[in-house]
């Protein structure tokens, strides 16, 4: 993918991506929205090229920190993000993405979103408890031998 | 403002506390959203002790990288962020509020999100057009000495 990738980023226009306030490592945080409910799926990293990238394919490119490579989402599970539209925030330093997602499905555990775990104030004490279920077994997404 | 909350953290339910992934500088990205519409009004960071206070006050309390202090939202502004739920992603290292904005204005720039602009591709070239109107010009939110 990644030389799929590269060969599309040869674009002019960067003032756009200039305006951009990205940290020392490169990045800006990304958060991911669904287009019609407006529910929040994830939040991930994206480096200049992958939000030139992102802009460019209207399907969501991530940079994976752990990976230190592009990560365009749904490469493995089938889980692209269709990108409506992109916004940025007033220190220019955040995005959000509002997103399509195939499948139904953003996070790797096989859950809609990745923020299935509330705060729960029942006793003995506080916890963070998992309220949302499970769409599709990880295996199933990724095949047992991941 | 420091002092009175430095006074409320001695709280013994840490294991929650302990389950965030806290990153290199002690923080954890933070976004809320409105408890109502979904809307995202703003990214900032925590620290250990700044969630700690948001869940026990149930006001947003973040922490600023630029004043490394402890930023009770709308301590100057009055916009307060009532905090209806708290999430936590599957990494443990985002984590989300579902908050209630008093005054209607997350941003400082007097906007109901920082999220006001809208990459766009119209000729010509893509740019980022502010879309949202300014709801409370700023100099009336924090005073014109500001």
């Amino acid at each position: 993918m990644s030389e799929t990738l590269s060969a599309t980023t040869s674009i002019n226009e960067t003032d756009w991506l200039e305006a951009v306030k990205w940290n020392q490592d490169g990045l800006v945080a990304a958060i991911a929205q669904d287009y019609q409910t407006d529910r929040i799926l994830m939040m991930a990293w994206m480096n200049r090229e992958s939000l030139a990238l992102t802009s460019e394919k209207k399907e969501a490119v991530y940079f994976s920190r752990s990976r230190q490579s592009l990560w365009h989402k749904g490469e493995s599970s089938g889980h692209t993000q269709i990108v409506h539209e992109i916004r940025l925030d007033c220190d220019a330093d955040v995005i959000v993405l509002k997103v399509e997602q195939l499948g139904g499905i953003a996070c790797h555990t096989g859950r809609e979103s990745c923020f299935y775990r509330v705060l729960t104030e029942d006793s003995p004490q506080k916890q963070w408890q998992s309220v949302d279920d499970v769409i599709k077994n990880p295996d199933e997404i990724y095949g047992k031998t991941k």
